[in-house]
């Protein structure tokens, strides 16, 4: 399957011109970020619930205390939706009706179920914290069986999914390029700024070669 | 009011030391972003949607096509939140466990209602777009009557609200800090990049003031 079926639940409504079912680019949006947006209904409100994440093959990890209200929440009620989204640029038009963003986003749909076995929990955490920052979870110290029990596992299995990707210019009415108003688009970025060493040992110690690395290559 | 009074919807319930309850403290995370997360229901699945917004007083306004299925949606259900986040760090701990983001994050509960005087969408567009980049609306052609037309406009009437902020340093577990491992934070934000001018008669033109200083205020 290189694409996901399109049915009620994932077509895109409007700017089907923007929409994106092809798995691979989904992918690629998911694998650009690490900070999702769990949907999740509490007391009949939906509400959006900013999360790390890793993803893997088909699968999206989450993870929380034992306690995490949603969490627990989704994995009884079945009902959740993740999505990620990155904003690329500002769309300045000659009219206001036309104003837009460059943007990349993704809207998964599909099953969960919790993670009991402790070494699989391992290899989801080391997931979760690789999505972060790349190459960073071997210089960890291994996690302690307390730290494992108390920490919560789910696994979302998408089922079908959908994207809608903007990136281009201004597109504004014909009659209005003659306009004598400036229009065109403002890149944004998410950048990473130099990293500040933890007090004690941290400050005499040279930064890690992947931290540094994650640093030039966010930087502006 | 200073506060909004803690219920069972927006009491903060894990990491309760973050809680920010305080409106003017709330209104500052809302008026750093103009983008949100808007909780809706489909088919039974909460989705998260990236919308535009802008908020003035105790009022969030959203926009969107007249035919938009989740703006319909939320103005007969009632159902919704709004949630807005800005991720300020990573935090890189000794040990995969205490790993955290600095943050700013918001969830609002309230009510809707659809707008339907011209003067008033019209000055409701010009917020959505100042809230994007200061000061920009006056530059631009007025809209036509038949883009109003098309336009829905929603006030979003916020009820309660709470927040979440994480602003500080690494936390470890005490025995960890004599680890020879790196740790400390890696600031993120979000830049502009130089605006690129749409093709024709800005390519001629100064870019305007305001947009320059957007750039300005939002380069690294």
């Amino acid at each position: 399957m290189k694409e996901y079926t399109k049915s009620k639940l994932n077509r895109v409504k409007r700017g089907q011109n923007r929409a994106v079912y092809d798995i691979e680019k989904i992918n690629e949006i998911l694998d650009a970020g690490f900070l999702c947006y769990v949907g999740y209904i509490y007391e009949g409100n939906p509400i959006s619930i900013p999360m790390a994440y890793a993803r893997k093959d088909d699968k999206i990890y989450l993870h929380g205390s034992t306690a995490n209200r949603m969490l627990l929440a989704i994995l009884q009620s079945k009902k959740t939706s993740i999505t990620v989204m990155h904003l690329d640029g500002l769309v300045i038009a000659r009219s206001g009706l036309h104003h837009s963003v460059n943007y990349r986003s993704a809207t998964l749909f599909g099953s969960l179920q919790k993670i009991d076995d402790d070494n699989e929990k391992s290899d989801i955490l080391e997931l979760i914290v690789n999505q972060m920052i790349p190459n960073h979870w071997d210089s960890l110290r291994p996690m302690h069986q307390k730290e494992l029990d108390r920490t919560l596992v789910v696994e979302f299995t998408i089922e079908t999914a959908s994207a809608k990707v903007r990136a281009e210019g201004v597109n504004d009415e014909p009659e209005d390029y003659e306009l004598p108003i400036w229009a065109g688009v403002i890149p944004v970025k998410q950048i990473a700024e130099y990293p500040i060493a933890d007090k004690g040992k941290p400050e005499k110690m040279n930064i890690p070669n992947h931290i540094l690395e994650y640093y030039h290559q966010n930087k502006s």
